[in-house]
């Protein structure tokens, strides 16, 4: 194998070398080889950055070698020499990683200065004020990147020269100002780190390159990566480029464009630029830089240089492009292009206009598009004019996309009471429980202080479509006095407070809202996408809002329709418990008796709406304790109602306390102990399709699935149960009824043994939730308190519940699809848990082979986007990770 | 592939055919083919039973014409022929399957009478009394297994005749009175089925093999078999077998021999007999059978040729025998041979006896002692005559070995209390946890209402060797009013009771115990354990007392030193609650500063009395809140202690509080939140380490074992701060001690990734507790609400966290041996969960390599035995199973 080579120069590299170069470092090669004037340097690759992080923070002897070659071959190319007083290279030191991390690592500019050679580039530009000011700001960049002195010390230094000599614009300082502010900065260096500011460039230069690979690490890069599914082990490249400079004069100036409007698509140039300014300048506001038209009146030469390039480059990159570009005296240098960031909007018409103009396919469209991106369209958002001047009062986790505003209530009945008033709502609750459901349903979006991304609240809200945030542990909340506090501020019932559940903030004002709008390239993305996916698309719900809505955005069935959400509310919770509670099979057979009518109607209300289209139905699965009252009036009601002593009853229920319930009797368990529930569903999921067949003349096939099976012994138990009521109904009615039995696998031992469970089950759905809780010994409600201290520690990247570890479940699912098919070649394989709607899994579902995956209403467009993404990719050979 | 076959003739098998025949025929077949005189007949398979079951409880064509085929020539051979009146065949049917399950299936004999056949036996021997004695006990064994009328009513109407002719013994009924009986009997089978007594001997035959394969799965069978670890798919055999008669008259006869003694193991023949009677009348105990010996005056032929074949048979099997045979006028029959029950100590003196009478090599005397029998060798047991006169007042599960006797008291205070009065005690508690170690420490037995066989107080008391009865549902205690009530009787405080923790078994009243006592035959049995074995044996403690107990029973190491153990007991658990309820890192290390001394000396008095054999110290691993007081009193004094506000304090104790403790924040979780937890504990173990080797010249090499591992960066992360806290207290020491870091594998994702994981950890020790909790999705401590369901509707044989898992949780380990060697071939592999103790998990753990297994001090023996076994079992290539 030959050497590694950590350095590149620009000409050596192209688009392709992503990984190894970074981003930037790829574009800057890509643009030198298609002849844009890119200012000359080279690259030091990723892999140098992970080879600084094994050698324990330290750059090896081999690569400050080749670091050191090629500079020196940069000056040969440049005719400019690093430290060489009468013609000095100056460069910049800038981050790079293969995914896009903007403003997260640290850059140095104006990099080889010291007191000769900024007097050197004085003498040769004739200009000591641009010299000086390229030596001031070097200072402070290096002091702050490299030894970490804060910045805004420098700037108070800044700040009080210009007092002194009363000057308000920076512009304003002579060179001889800024001489001084060079001396106050070498001294203020001095006094922090107790050593001189280095003169020597070279040392500039190797400490700079290391800074920069440390900020790969710092804070806001590891929270960023977390966020946006980075893995932590990329590393960044650093690329060394030759400076050039917009603040020589007004002949020169410097420039930052998109290619299209980045928050409506529009096909037209859209952007801004300073004359006489570095980079920072810009971003900084300090000067109002002009619309970038007004260049083609200042300067038409370099603005149509500069608009045959910008078209080159999107015609080349085949996407809206993102160019910095500097002017320096005349002559116009591309300093950075890249993919354009856009809104959801932006980039659904930016991918049909470019199919349109014939520059890019479908396939190539599709991938232009960020799934997780179309939340925004699917939910209601702030209006950012409102939003910009709201303060956060306290961030939570962002647990449900979309943004609301309304009346702070703290308990269910009270949301229910205000929107009976006519009042929006916002319900804030420690956590949330089955029995909040109805606040839940007419509240305008849920703030917990307690719970994680896939706690009761979280998953709810997600399935409503309904904006949350979960987790929020900064709040004191008071559910009995109605008010809580945070930053010492106290909130009450019916004081306006606001939501963002994409950020997770939460605001203590009204901010307005807008209603989510879908657009006609909206319907055309998902046309295609639907064309190329070859993943069948359900979607997880129960009620028929839900199931409209999932269909209303593509779902071609019902992945998971949990029967114990029918127990909740009025009428049916009572039922319930007197089955839980009760001592005899003949007691329970009654309390059952008054639930088959309901589920057997809830049935039909699904059947009805689905058209036909298949439905799973997963029986009853929650220990039995989460439905049983816990409040002495509930109790005591119940007890009256069954004709029990309260004494009895209240012990009843505290037997079915459990140490672990997330491992106990749940599931399938449930029915082995009690079969006759298993019965009574399946008598309702059974006669609900007859009556669907006989009155609509739609033909359904049920898919009834048994949950928690460990062993494929548990399953034979209970689907015995199952054929024979089904059977023995079917039988009676005289109508040809096929239905399906199968299982979730959602415990390792079910995926281990996963050829057994085949040969009994008709189809597989992977509970993903309850499996990561296992493959991990994960509690999802527990977490919450130690998985911040993976993140900051850099353990986990992610976290497990909403992107799929395939390390370990991953493996555990591929693992029980393998087996499965070993001896049923035509199993069905879904997935129903959080993860369905997540992209990356998703991408993970189309390679091993999965049937459909089903995620909750509002995820189906992601999920159609993504499906058809793996798939396009699949056919292209590439992966995920590389087009991010 | 030839036809299955299904029925075998006796002399159509041998001994190797186990399998297939079952135990009984196999020694039949075996029997016949080595000319001892056997009454001819033939096998049908237990390949036939589960056929049985497949076809839906209906015996096959095929097999049916086997059998009758198979009839037929018996027939032929004995020239005798079913419900021929001249000359009647009459037959025996019974069960026997691979493992020996003594009376728990069903039996018929003289199979083959009605009317007509009775009268030709009574004509054909000139004995009507003998006849009709035949026929009326053959209607009652018909209807009581076949059509399962109840036996008790058949005697009711037996007793009733007899009373009405003032006849008191069974003997002194005439062959008139039998006549009665019979009419009477045939009248009530009628009454009860609705049909006439079948009078066909064929019909009478196949029915009665079909109740046989039925009685594979009556409760009482299914009990036993998960009781002694036998697959639930193994199914029985039956033997039809030509009836001989003991009770023809008085030179006719019948008895049963152990070839040696079974309760102590001497060389001489022990069994009983009686003239003129059925099998059943020496078991019913209606006369006194005769002691052997007398035989040999009654009949010395009939003797001398019985003593020639006992010890033909003897010879043969290699093992004591247990004989059935009958004497049919003065002809001898051997109807059954079998390896004998034995007592455990019996057991060794057998082993060694047959071995120095060179009948046997070392190696076959170790297979013949079952390990588990050791238990009884080992603790206490209550002195038989005593209880036999005892009656049990509550069953739970016997969940720690040996039999103890005491006061019953409810608080561990009391029992120490108690003790420092001189009294012995019963501990009894709703749940034991680890604030009443004290009190588990001096009390005799601990009896509690909840919790299974891996309970708290099923675990601690096992390490303890003390007796245990858990989950003893039937109960109902008053911890506060310090009594219990059961069958409608209250126990106070200070009442006597006795518990039987092998069976499980609570006594209300004082039975005698005595002593465990080893005999020279067990140090010799361990000695040639110990020659064959390739597994370590080492054990789960961390206390001197139990060391040393261990290191007596022939440990070589400590598995598991649990460090959260030493937590416990005044002036350990206040500065260990100062730790966990501080809210900085300082107030932390403070509190942790306090417990340094204390583990250290711990570690130095382990190290001292391990003498350099190698010690597994796992770091803290149990959730906070198990350690944070609860009554108000203790809270109020921490409060005072730490100067907190007892509020304050309240709010931190409820925020350690968990949904799921079990996949909560414990293990090395704890250690990533808090690494200055794991800085002083490798402080502790190492300055101790070094103290010893400096102290006692005792070199030690220390392995730190960092719990609950799900991801290797987890583990990376600790093991850098063991590492350099280690690497700078041995570098300041100036003493040059090695030490090892390795990880606990108990969580299903670490064994799909031990590959990762082995590059990082020396060795892992299997934690297969939680493994099993984790792959099954079961709660140890919720799991006792529906296993027993399991049990009863026959879905699981055994209790997964008594005997492992092999097909999940050993798929999981073996694959985690296999990735982990695949990366670093000298990786220690261990097993340190309750698993290690049992025999058929040892074999396992054997066959699949690892270095050792480690149990609790009590449970070495068994290990050390179980090992060897495996050893041998592989090198002659049979399986466990086998010698079952």
């Amino acid at each position: 194998m030959a050497e590694t080579k950590f350095v590149y120069h620009f000409a050596e590299g192209d688009a392709t070398m992503r990984n190894l170069l970074g981003g930037k470092g790829a574009n800057l090669a890509e643009m030198t080889n298609i002849g844009i004037p890119v200012p000359d340097g080279f690259v030091v690759t990723t892999e140098a950055c992970t080879d600084y992080y094994k050698s324990g923070a330290k750059i090896s002897g081999k690569i400050e070698t080749e670091i050191k070659k090629a500079l020196s071959e940069l000056e040969s190319k440049t005719k400019k020499k690093l430290g060489c007083a009468k013609n000095p290279l100056l460069v910049s030191i800038r981050s790079g990683s293969r995914a896009s991390m903007p403003g997260m690592m640290d850059t140095v500019l104006n990099l080889g200065l010291n007191d000769e050679t900024a007097a050197g580039l004085a003498k040769l530009t004739g200009n000591p004020r641009f010299a000086n000011d390229c030596y001031r700001r070097f200072i402070m960049m290096f002091a702050n990147v490299v030894v970490e002195l804060e910045k805004h010390k420098f700037e108070h230094i800044f700040g009080e020269i210009k007092e002194k000599k009363g000057i308000e614009n920076d512009s304003d300082l002579s060179a001889e100002d800024l001489a001084e502010v060079i001396t106050e900065f070498k001294a203020f260096y001095k006094k922090g780190t107790g050593t001189d500011f280095p003169q020597d460039p070279q040392e500039q230069l190797m400490k700079s390159i290391a800074a920069v690979f440390r900020s790969w690490n710092n804070p806001r890069a590891v929270t960023y990566r977390r966020l946006n599914d980075i893995p932590g082990d990329w590393g960044t490249a650093v690329n060394v480029q030759m400076m050039v400079f917009g603040n020589m004069g007004d002949t020169s100036g410097t420039g930052v464009c998109f290619t299209r409007d980045p928050s409506i698509g529009t096909n037209k140039l859209y952007g801004e630029y300073l004359m006489n300014a570095q980079g920072e300048d810009v971003v900084a506001g300090v000067r109002t830089p002009l619309k970038i038209d007004a260049l083609e009146k200042q300067n038409p030469k370099v603005f149509k240089q500069f608009v045959d390039i910008y078209k080159k480059l999107e015609k080349h990159y085949k996407d809206m492009q993102d160019i910095e570009f500097t002017i320096e005296d005349g002559t116009l240098y591309i300093l950075q292009t890249r993919v354009g960031k856009r809104t959801a909007a932006a980039a659904l018409k930016i991918a049909v206009d470019l199919f349109n103009e014939k520059m890019i396919s479908q396939e190539e469209a599709l991938l232009k598009i960020d799934p997780k991106q179309l939340d925004a369209l699917l939910h209601p958002q702030f209006v950012p004019a409102e939003l910009e001047k709201a303060k956060a009062i306290a961030e939570g986790l962002p647990a449900s996309p979309g943004a609301a505003c309304g009346h702070a209530v703290f308990t269910a009945e009270r949301a229910v009471e205000f929107k009976a008033a006519g009042k929006k709502t916002i319900l804030v609750r420690l956590e949330t429980c089955p029995d909040d459901i109805e606040g839940m349903n007419v509240t305008e979006g849920i703030l917990t202080a307690r719970g994680g991304m896939t706690s009761h609240a979280a998953v709810v809200a997600r399935g409503m479509g309904k904006c949350c945030v979960a987790g929020c542990g900064a709040l004191r909340i008071s559910e009995e006095g109605r008010y809580f506090e945070v930053g010492g501020k106290r909130y009450n019932e019916g004081d306006f407070i606001s939501l963002d559940g994409s950020s997770g903030k939460v605001y203590g004002e009204v901010i307005k809202t807008q209603e989510a709008k879908l657009t006609g390239d909206f319907s055309t993305i998902m046309g295609w996408a639907d064309k190329y996916r070859r993943l069948g698309i359900r979607t997880n719900a129960e009620t028929e809002t839900d199931i409209k809505k999932a269909i209303e955005f593509g779902a071609e069935g019902v992945g998971l329709a949990r029967t114990e959400h029918m127990f909740f509310g009025a009428g049916r919770i009572e039922p319930m418990r007197e089955m839980i509670v009760s001592n005899t099979k003949e007691e329970r057979e009654k309390a059952l008796a008054k639930l088959l009518p309901i589920q057997r109607d809830d049935f039909y209300a699904i059947f009805k709406a689905m058209k036909g289209l298949p439905v799973t139905i997963r029986f009853l699965d929650p220990p039995l304790h989460e439905f049983v009252p816990t409040s002495q009036e509930d109790i005591a009601a119940l007890a009256k109602d069954m004709g029990m002593a309260v004494e009895n009853l209240r012990a009843t229920i505290s037997s079915l306390h459990e140490f672990n319930p997330m491992l106990g009797h749940r599931g399938l368990r449930l029915a082995i102990t009690y079969p006759e529930i298993a019965v009574m569903q399946t008598r309702a999921v059974i006669e609900a399709a007859i009556k669907v067949k006989k009155d609509l003349k739609v033909d359904i096939v049920p898919e009834i699935m048994i949950p928690l099976v460990a062993e494929v012994k548990e399953y034979n138990y209970i689907k015995k149960y199952v054929v024979e009521t089904a059977d023995e109904i079917i039988a009676k009615s005289g109508v040809n009824l096929k239905y399906m039995v199968g299982t979730m696998i959602e415990i390792p031992r079910a995926c281990i043994t996963a050829d057994a469970i085949a040969k009994e089950a008709e189809f597989f759905s992977f509970g993903t939730n309850d499996l990561t809780q296992m493959t991990f010994g994960f509690s999802r409600d527990d977490t919450g308190k130690f998985l911040p201290d993976y993140y900051s520690k850099k353990i986990f990247d992610s976290d497990p519940f909403v992107r799929m570890d395939l390390e370990g479940v991953g493996f555990l699912v591929k693992m029980a699809c393998d087996k499965g098919k070993s001896v049923r070649k035509d199993l069905k394989l879904g997935i129903c848990g959080e993860h369905g709607g997540d992209p990356s899994t998703i991408e993970f579902c189309h390679k091993i082979g999965l049937t459909y995956v089903s995620c909750s209403p509002f995820r189906v467009p992601i999920a159609r986007l993504a499906a058809a993404q793996a798939a396009i990719r699949e056919k292209k050979g590439g992966c995920a990770s590389e087009n991010r």
